[in-house]
């Protein structure tokens, strides 16, 4: 890999370059004013693989956003690794507070800040580059495959049913996916688990029309203060989740599992200078590390009813809304807790009010086997790079495609993220380092030569 | 009165033109954006009031919008009237829900749609055309004075330095203020009390920055999980507010007054289907009636926090708002409520958030004796123009400046409006009958007339 370690090193600038470009654009899935730049994004990404040497480059159409596909497949006898990643991003809100603004990437203090530098565009990037230098260099020692979604902040719905359709097109032997993050510079990690998503969106209604809260407050229920209650009824005062039955198929982690979990450097106090938060708090009995990896949550994503504008209006509104979403783990099911929360929510509602319960995208909890010839070749790949033998953890996220993947492709995945936690990826100013950037290019065609290395033997 | 009645009868389709004028102005008080509307608004009043006849006519500066200030000083050993209206009217928010747009003043039904209808331009402007017609037809029994403000709205702050700065100017032997309802064509009402009110926004900060729910929940508080908890704790499941000390104050009302306050006319099946609610709901122990007037009450008029567009965001917020508004009964102070508000929400606030409590404008409950020349001159009037006594009832709103006005300048003041409950004030379809704004006008020069010959007893 020497050729390709060379290109690389030569080519960087061009690297940035590049992705700055794909940065400008706001493909923000979530929102579909932005539709035709979505599309766009999708289109240069193709136009990049195409100049990177990849093949049959193709946009797939599916029931939302196009599946970019492209591959390079050198010899059948050689295992094929398929990459996976994705080209939408977050919605940037609240804009006034990004420093700069969100698609006008920018470097300072050796990061690149703007919406999707980590989060995935970045790291999607890595791997397009990484293959350019082994494809020019004649040095790619796998087949390889892409495909890039642009659904994967909304719950990849159009892919789902792009690889329920394409068995035989996305055939590998391994899905390689860079969406993750490790430790530090210091402690590299790859990730073997993630949680669940189940997201759900709620509606409360008392009067049918907004109220005088002068005229009517007191007589009739307020639908605010009853959402509040309601989300009040979600939990207990030990951070409990009280749903009928949510604890039901919760992983039951071992002590011994418990502790190896807890050797995680996590320095709380640096934890809790960084965030602005005056301590943490979560489920009686479980530390921090496992309350963010091992431990289902609840968190309300969103509230909103009656009026929010300057000033002061006495309105007894008519609505109340809040989006809530559940982080599951194995082996919760994303549907089954949806399901539980519905029936819940609705059990919970005084007679007086109406309720609607609508589920948006949701995933399954996965945990990712490490001994696997992905797995040592990840490692392998790391510790070459890193200089020291990266840990596995399991992390908060969720990427709810990856289980779809194992049960409808048959393939596992390599979580071999390089983004930092700190990344502030889904906030004001997310940002990916310039080192972490770099040293994922570096590391990536490690991990092809490991990889064909294991399935030689 | 005869021809004071025939030229109103004769000029009804003009007055109707002009309110239209009048409602076509968007005199948001509270939305800064609006500022030049606001005022252009108060000129109109302004050049209306001088086309009816009034005198010295003036926009007083205040540290607000002006106020609006004519007279007709006819003989000063007659009784003087002073006119209390404003001009400024809530936000239109929600705007979808307005089945015609909130400014472009349509009649549908026999009903005037269009915000500020009823509260308060259109019984604002039956004071300036019945005036005009006792002034046309010489048939001014009284002095009058009108004094129109232009930010009743967002807490009368301007009128306020205004009233303390000209007790000479404002001295009356009478305030008259319709901006109050009657119960229905057949039960003509006085309002006799109206309730005070605090008016809190409350802030709730956790992370100094938007998280990732995945990465974070968990184990970072989630300010609207908090917030929902806190709104939770002011008040309990008998509908009672918890914040120490808050019913300290609390008029109690012996049963025999009780009594008769529940005599007014509630058709409860009629109210709950006309607002849309399966049930009433308020403070255990207390009647629908009594809950509207002799009660205090609690609402949240809004709230809001993380993300509210469309779609899904797993974000776990730094912050989350609401505002949060309190009806008082006397003997309640807004300022000792706002004090008390604020110690106990900070007073529950788990130490891993930090909380910020600001009061808004507030006003003090009141209550008008029945047995004074005003009362008894309002309550002819009404018994001349409805064919029925009107009925003495205790209002839930506030109109925070009239406990100011007895209080400055030691003037009583009548209540006598002629809305409706279900005119939709403060909401989207804010409505006006053109029964009632002709009634209106019909009434008051009687009121004029009544209170003259009361005076000369």
């Amino acid at each position: 890999m020497e050729a390709t370690q060379n290109y690389l090193q030569k080519e960087k600038d061009r690297f940035l370059e590049e992705l700055f470009e794909l940065l400008r654009m706001p493909s923000i899935s979530a929102d579909p004013n932005y539709k035709d730049q979505v599309i766009a994004t999708a289109e240069m990404v193709k136009e990049r693989m195409e100049e990177a040497g990849l093949e049959n480059l193709a946009l797939f159409e599916t029931t939302g956003y196009p599946v970019v596909y492209g591959d390079k497949l050198v010899d059948s006898s050689l295992p094929t690794i398929l990459v996976y990643g994705h080209y939408d991003v977050q919605p940037a809100e609240p804009l006034d507070l990004w420093d700069s603004p969100a698609f006008e990437p920018e470097i300072r203090d050796g990061k690149i800040y703007a919406r999707g530098a980590c989060d995935d565009k970045g790291q999607m990037y890595m791997h397009v580059k990484a293959v350019e230098a082994m494809i020019k260099c004649d040095e790619l020692p796998c087949n390889v495959k892409f495909m890039i979604e642009g659904e994967e902040e909304v719950g990849s719905g159009g892919l789902s049913g792009f690889v329920k359709e394409n068995h035989d097109l996305l055939a590998a032997d391994i899905i390689l996916v860079s969406d993750t993050s490790i430790i530090s510079k210091d402690v590299p990690s790859i990730t073997v688990g993630l949680r669940g998503l189940a997201y759900m969106e709620v509606e409360v209604t008392g009067p049918d029309h907004d109220l005088h809260s002068g005229v009517y407050g007191g007589a009739v229920a307020n639908p605010i203060n009853v959402l509040s209650q309601m989300i009040n009824k979600l939990m207990d005062d030990k951070g409990k989740i009280t749903i009928d039955g949510f604890y039901d198929d919760v992983e039951i982690v071992s002590e011994a599992d418990r502790e190896k979990i807890n050797l995680r450097p996590l320095d709380i106090e640096g934890y809790k200078s960084r965030l602005g938060i005056k301590d943490v708090n979560g489920e009686d009995g479980y530390t921090t590390i496992e309350r963010t990896s091992i431990r289902p949550t609840l968190d309300v994503n969103g509230i909103w009813g009656g009026y929010i504008g300057e000033g002061a209006k006495t309105v007894l509104p008519s609505q109340a809304f809040a989006k809530i979403s559940m982080r599951l783990v194995p082996h919760q099911s994303s549907e089954k807790i949806s399901a539980l929360f519905e029936d819940y929510f609705k059990k919970i509602a005084p007679e007086y009010v109406t309720v609607k319960v609508t589920a948006h995208h949701g995933g399954e909890p996965l945990v990712v086997p490490s001994d696997s010839i992905g797995y040592r070749a990840a490692e392998a790949a790391m510790e070459k790079t890193f200089g020291i033998k990266p840990i596995p953890v399991r992390s908060g996220g969720s990427i709810p495609i990856i289980s779809l993947f194992k049960q409808e492709l048959g393939i596992d995945s390599i979580l071999m993220g390089f983004g930092f936690d700190t990344d502030l990826i889904h906030s004001p100013n997310e940002h990916y380092g310039l080192w972490n950037f770099y040293k994922g290019i570096e590391t990536i065609p490690y991990f092809y030569s490991y990889f064909a290395e294991g399935h030689s033997k």
